[in-house]
């Protein structure tokens, strides 16, 4: 009956968290028992920095959103879900009356409460009270590893949504991270014949290429434009999907792009990047700037269940909860060759 | 050195037919050795009733337009092709100075000639001139098999780019002739889910099911609406492609189609269609009229060469030459099982 | 203290009527003193033939839904709102909870509640209590009269935004009567350049013709294709709106239209339609089906302040409301010339 | 029979230039006599600085690109125009072969001759030749003057064109030099209910406020964002237009910009802008980025003869050429309150 408890920066305890509020059903809620959670950056990032951006770790945060469970309870208004369905759970919950939720980008909701975001905790816990809208059922066929991966894929997902991804596309993806290879998939998934995709760890790369037709690329050895360019006749790629967050790689974002060519941002960047205004202009593109996700998880769940996405090759590591300090630990040293660890919860 | 004639309705020849008009080059032109050539639909229809709406067989004219061969000679300007490069080529040639044509629109400029449309001639034939915008070279790994599909399967491709599939859409293709099942097969490389396919040949719908997460249904036996709102908790398919060019289907498009859902009409009809406008209204659906393709070869090309899309489960069977006449007499029996039958040009 | 109640068909009185449900407040509700509202051919129709579609007048209703009036009262929780604020209303409420609504659908949530739709009544009444999220607070320059054009003002202007009108289009309206209008003044502020209006009654075009860039066309005297096609060098509209219900006109929506234009049919259609699916195909034309509106009321509100758009002209006749029964029998007759009548409440 | 050539920087010189190639006329081709040239920023910078980022003046250059004038003589194949017809000429010319043209986006084709542009000639001359496809015949309602404002104002209708501006939107343009006051009229032609724009000249703004429901922000005297965001209850506009060119003014182009909107970057910029990804991620900003215009000149043309946009307050200025040496002497002091100053060629 423990929780994942981020006391504060570094410190990290298994511990009793009585979490009252979130424990109040409303008539349209489910209470789910985890079973499985992922491990993200951004949890990372909290235990090792205290803090992302303006939200900063003041008071004891349970960690933890990329979930998969059961329902062991339902809310009177519930038609949907009935205990013991297996789900997964969009981490996000916005307020139903909100301009930008009404006009259909609840993601976009600047009130929308997201788990392990302060001061909202994660689920790194026994049981969680969600909204039936925001929980979605499994089929048999995808598993509860699975399941916690629905969470990372819909930014992938959603990003190529934005791209407005057309069948034989070509595309480029900056980074091999879990952002980058769920991209990977997803722009695949929606169309395109061929993804180059660039880091600068070899043994991530290595992965990338057994996804599908993926051209890796260590821009440490090789000039990923030039790389591009010359596979492509130099007409370039239809779209970039940046999901490194690093600032050089944002720099040249317009090289390998096609006229007429789009730019997705993923990755959260610090600080402004340059922006290469007259490149941008003789090919008039087009940059969609993407935060988080919306409408895509009863996708991502289809898209397993019918083969159309595999991610299992990016579960890489699985540990037990008991084990979860240690699992932290290891993430926060980047470890080569790592896509996404997981949290088995006790059942 | 013959061509296949079809001197009138019913009546075809393999003879001599000396074109010399196009066999005049110009300075971007390639000639083509023909190597493969797919029989389509509209090929056995000029044999059977010698016209399609306003275009009538009057002079002997060529078959055939779903072409793959090796180019033999290069014009002058010529640069993206060589002597020797395997090729795929796009049937019609517009006006590069129409108003459609420049605005991107190429295959609903009127000015198009395309082969096998009186009176322009097709290409079963030994060889053909181009031009170097129109003609497509193949990797190594696309055969001229697959490359002779290539021209169907951009029908099916030009659909789905029209349709705007997002990833983990759900979809219907009415009809699982040649091109419901490229329909079918683009929707799924385009991001759908999962694709209903439905007809009234066990046969075809069995070849269907082969070809992905499709669900056959059919419609002697089984309501194609009830089917998909079951499998979808009662909200449709976001999008319907109508490729069977059936009046009945027509007036069904709009009952298996979720809120917001996209209509696409592919399959010619020769009569105005039962439109059921307070079921489009109720759903505000969107209804895109295709006709051909634009832009697509080159991004089927690539999706063959990916393995994005397999057509080869779709060549059900392949003819000499020397016997194209009994292929067509063949194809006009509309024999049960069959997808898409080639004939295999003398090298 | 008397509402417009529709007893029965045919059967209309002035007469105290206590509708309780609604007057009870939620928290995010304002209770609203009406002061003007038009009459539409809808609450004519259920006057004259006490259904619409599935629709059917089985108890007492009161009719109206095109209403501006003074907030009264405001609910706990209302933030933008206040006593004495001048506002329209949109008429249709929404399950927030809908998928449709989630999606940003809301008005195709097949459980909108909208007034004078029976069961729920209209708003020829004293008093409503309405959601603050649909309730839209008038700027000085905006009077009443103009704001209870905003309902029908609305549909013409989600008719224009769904065609994506671009600036310099050209666009056909096909019937000049209210919603006819609204979408030609819509489709003019929208960036059309010029826009043909046809109708049978030259009352209606005189209108039409003295509303800005607009070429009149009565289609008992001139064939509208033609005369679009003469004035356009042969290329036609880039947007057709069928705003007549007509299934006439219906049968020709894409003879005046342009390679790759767009149709939205506006106007209900009690039958299938004729769809000349040939005529679509080589056109490519896209579809837009549309039913009532979403997310414009408070653009409509921005474009009569503006002067982006001037609805005065429309209004043609306005009644006491002692005298509204009297406008319903006139409104009945079908009269020359009157495009739309208004009733003052009293206040 | 005279020229304006810039010989080289800072020297310009009324003298015969006799231009041969050019006056070759094509079967499709026209012979124009020019009447009214108006002066742009990129003409006075050739002029001041010798070069545009990698376009620099080698040798004698005739300037201007910005035409009106009557047709002299017509090509063998020309069946739109005809000798005495009055028109306006869109200076960049395609290769109709390229990959960009054939996708309908002839303006961002790297193989496109512009006027004006190293090494191609401008057309402060008595004659050009010039094909039929890109001269575009007047109404008669249309004058000269007004014609020669077609080509900046197209830069602004391609910008509301990309912006996609739906009806009622707000919008705001940075800058109100000759491009950002078209960009105005453009967006408020394209729909937009109300624009704000900025510049540091009051003279400018004053001519800004005159156009239309538009707000004048001078920055050296008030935040912009600030004063956009308390116009629209803290929601922000839906379009932000950067027509300033000004590194500055691109570093804020998110923060009065609403969740879901739009960005377009017009203004080139000599470096790389510092480009706020957070401010664009949690907006899921869209951003265009446009290069000069294409299919957009028939367009303007249209809006000028209807009445949508008037550009008659723009020309604030109009000199005999005998006086052009003159002209771009005073344009190049940047002179307060000049927006665009033209040539009258002699007739």
């Amino acid at each position: 009956m423990k929780s994942l408890v981020l006391e504060e920066k570094h410190k990290l305890s298994l511990r009793d968290f009585p979490i009252e509020r979130e424990e109040a059903m409303g008539p349209r809620d489910v209470r789910v028992k985890l079973h499985t959670v992922g491990i993200c950056g951004s949890d990372v990032h909290y235990f090792t920095h205290g803090q992302i951006g303006p939200f900063k770790v003041e008071r004891p945060m349970i960690l933890g959103h990329e979930a998969s469970g059961t329902v062991i309870e339902v809310g009177s208004q519930v038609t949907a879900l009935k205990v013991g369905d297996r789900v997964c759970m969009e981490p996000g919950i916005p307020d139903p009356n909100s301009r930008a939720t009404r006009l259909g980008m609840y993601n976009i909701d600047p009130a929308v409460r997201f788990w392990a975001t302060p001061p909202v905790h994660g689920i790194l816990r026994p049981t969680v009270v969600h909204p039936e809208a925001f929980t979605f059922k499994l089929p048999d066929n995808v598993s509860f590893a699975q399941a916690a991966m629905v969470e990372p894929l819909a930014v992938g997902v959603h990003a190529a949504t934005k791209a407005q991804v057309r069948p034989g596309d070509f595309a480029f993806v900056m980074g091999a991270g879990p952002i980058g290879l769920v991209t990977a998939l997803a722009a695949l998934a929606a169309g395109c014949a061929r993804v180059f995709v660039s880091d600068i760890d070899d043994a991530k790369l290595e992965i990338a290429a057994s996804l599908g037709p993926i051209t890796p690329i260590n821009v440490t050895k090789q000039d990923a434009a030039k790389v591009i360019l010359a596979a492509t006749d130099g007409w370039g790629v239809e779209i970039v999907f940046e999901a490194a967050g690093s600032p050089k790689a944002a720099a040249t974002i317009f090289e390998p792009l096609c006229p007429g060519g789009r730019v997705v941002l993923i990755g959260g960047q610090s600080q402004p990047i340059a922006y290469d205004a007259g490149a941008a202009m003789v090919r008039e593109a087009r940059v969609e700037n993407i935060f988080r996700y919306a409408h895509v998880f009863p996708r991502c769940v289809a898209m397993l269940s019918s083969g159309a996405i595999d991610v299992k090759p990016l579960i890489t590591r699985t540990f037990a909860f008991d084990d979860s300090v240690r699992a932290f630990e290891i993430a926060a040293s980047a470890p080569k060759g790592e896509v996404k660890m997981q949290i088995a919860m006790p059942q």
